[in-house]
């Protein structure tokens, strides 16, 4: 469908390296599932449908870069509690007593909490693939997805494991909002042998790798027993970041690991809410910014946030590192709204696809309605996004062009249907 | 107006020291301005307004027991800033440029704003009181007001501005949801003999006061500099805190100077946002809690937060501590929820009257809509209130009995005219 969204502000790359965004009033042609054009109309633009853009900002649809969309459910249900009563008290039981169709109702719910927010694209791992696939066929929206793995080198169940990976990938070769990567899931769950099938996997199958790295003290204490090195020491030596890598949390990382990091292109994924809620800390953003490591950000499951809404964790980006630096310059609006936008997509290998809003790419966009008290008066409009949005004000959602929501109202899923879905599963395994 | 809240579920008091709250489904009276019934309907109560309880949660209306209203109009403004440009550079000329009537917009805007994140009750200092006092009155809403006092002992000015305080307290007598405080500004404004003025008055006019405390690290400096001792021990020799005492910020506070607090029962407001986004740090409050000292929250104003909606504020203070403690158990919901409630109301003198849903209070109420993804399933709604909603979920405000916001809508003043005229001020003066 052709649809013009007319004379609404939009926060556009900036024009030279130091200007990292701008914002100017447009208007934004989109054609199939493409920006065809932002201010002048394409030859043979027949508009369709016409957004109007009086008190709108238009953004790019924001990017999750790593969560567990099935876990939704699980939000509120083990809070407060010591890292092994809500691993092993709570989350583990429910996880046991899921039934497959269980992750297909909690990755409905998640798209909803997300779309609602302004997320049009995510990064997943978890072990339910083809129900994941399937509430993404339908929403509309956009993900990468890759299957927890685990494993030892002399395991037969681990090359199973990948196989299955491979055929829920082949599955779905048709959906091009989708895409897959290898998930080897901790350092702590998977041994070094493994880790080098991994990496000689992707280089056989030219796939991306998404896992956690240096998420708490125990892990690094426990890969300094079993390797004598570090958690990203370890990756690197298993050949892991020889291939397109995002290393989700780094919250315990050191001066060496960041080098490494840095040397070998690896994207990080920063988790703060659920880096706190857990008490692991805060991972070294700006250290890791100042290197020049591009980092992107992303919600984590709902278990240990509990909300899948980006522009809480974008706020949180943007305060929590002037407090542990008390320095009010530390990690600014600019840098966090680049986060979770543009340095997402290219984590993601999709930055020639999303990230920006420019002619040629994907038209996935979040569009806000600024008439709303917490994005009044308009100032600086990308602060606004950090520091006092509270994501509630995205009017409007388009994926790959398609209007997945407008006026808050979610086109493409049935929230009554997905919110009973929900509460049947916490009700039978909560 | 008689009004019956059915079937909802409500956040009450907990029945025993150890349970903080609970949730019930019940039905909920008002008639004039107080709750008159929970559960069965007082004799002679005869509904003129039903509200539909049904997936809707009650909570005590919030309190934001720090805040500096007027300043609305400047969220957005001024950020990722060095101190010195962020106040000298923007926030003062905005304030020298004010005329007096923008801070009767400014403070509209703020309640518009906290209204719909579900505040019924503020804390403010500022120095435009009949214009804040006029919006409170409008809106419906309920507040304790402070000017901003600023002096030295010898000064005659410090007493004009005193004088000038009562007048305008005395001018709102007849307006019960307005209360009033003496509000030495900070120990960097007032010198030792102005502060000393200030407890004497505060003892004659049976006041309580809200001031800055031990906000920054340059003021410890300054103070010790100055005066040999730190903010806290200033304000306790100047004979301060035998009064009913509300301190904002003590972010740099010492074990000697959390003693002195506790001893004194002073109310402590941390503002976690703007302590953040001004680099002075996190407040200690879990050590702040060990010793019994009355925590509540605030927002601080808008040029500094940039936000007034405390969902964002609880779920900041349930998240910063778990961080800088490496401890998932540190500074729970329900204890955040008390800080923004119970806590708030008894810091500003008025527990006998709101921070908790009981039969005699006054009905200071917000409803939530619990069919919103953010609070989908419904597990522990207190874990929700800090972890995963965002404000956006309240659909329905009671203020004194008085409906003041439905279905989002605030019913007593107009937003449009609001958001415009604050869009004008920045005009002219941003």
């Amino acid at each position: 469908m052709d649809i013009r969204i007319q004379g609404a502000r939009v926060i556009l790359p900036g024009e030279t390296p130091e200007e990292r965004q701008r914002v100017e009033q447009t208007d934004i042609f989109i054609q199939g599932s493409r920006i065809t054009g932002i201010g002048a109309a394409p030859d043979g633009f027949k508009a369709e449908k016409t957004i109007d853009g009086t008190d709108r900002l238009v953004i790019p649809g924001l990017i999750n870069s790593h969560t567990h969309s099935y876990m939704a459910f699980m939000r509120n249900c083990a809070d407060d509690l010591s890292f092994m009563d809500w691993l092993f008290g709570r989350i583990d039981p429910i996880e046991q007593k899921m039934k497959d169709e269980d992750a297909y109702w909690g990755a409905c719910l998640a798209i909803i909490e997300m779309m609602k927010s302004g997320t049009t694209c995510f990064n997943d791992m978890q072990m339910n693939i083809l129900q994941t696939t399937r509430a993404v066929r339908e929403s509309g929206m956009r993900a990468v997805i890759c299957r927890g793995l685990v494993g030892s080198g002399d395991d037969e169940a681990g090359r199973t494991r990948l196989e299955q990976a491979y055929q829920e990938r082949d599955a779905n070769r048709d959906c091009d909002r989708l895409t897959f990567r290898l998930g080897p899931h901790a350092p702590y769950t998977c041994d070094e042998a493994f880790l080098r099938i991994i990496a000689k996997e992707a280089e056989r199958e030219q796939m991306g790798i998404h896992m956690h790295l240096s998420e708490s003290r125990t892990e690094i204490e426990n890969c300094q027993r079993d390797y004598g090195c570090s958690p990203i020491e370890l990756a690197e030596r298993a050949g892991l970041f020889a291939h397109p890598f995002i290393a989700a949390h780094c919250v315990q990382v050191n001066e060496a690991d960041m080098d490494i990091l840095a040397r070998h292109h690896v994207s990080v994924v920063t988790n703060p809410a659920s880096n706190m809620k857990l008490g692991n800390g805060f991972a070294p953003v700006p250290e890791m910014l100042e290197r020049g490591i591009n980092v992107c950000i992303g919600t984590d499951g709902a278990a240990s946030n509990n909300s899948l809404n980006l522009f809480h964790e974008m706020s949180l980006a943007a305060l929590i590192h002037k407090g542990t630096h008390t320095s009010p310059q530390c990690v600014g609006a600019e840098e966090v709204f680049r986060m979770a936008t543009s340095a997402g997509a290219r984590a993601l290998g999709l930055d020639d696809q999303i990230g920006t809003i420019e002619v040629g790419k994907k038209a996935d966009l979040a569009i806000l309605d600024l008439k709303q008290p917490s994005l009044q008066p308009v100032n600086n409009l990308v602060a606004a996004l950090s520091y006092s949005a509270n994501g509630s004000e995205v009017d409007t959602v388009i994926i790959d062009g398609v209007v997945t929501m407008e006026h808050r109202r979610i086109l493409t899923m049935d929230e009554e249907r997905i919110y009973a879905e929900n509460a049947r599963i916490m009700e039978r395994i909560g």
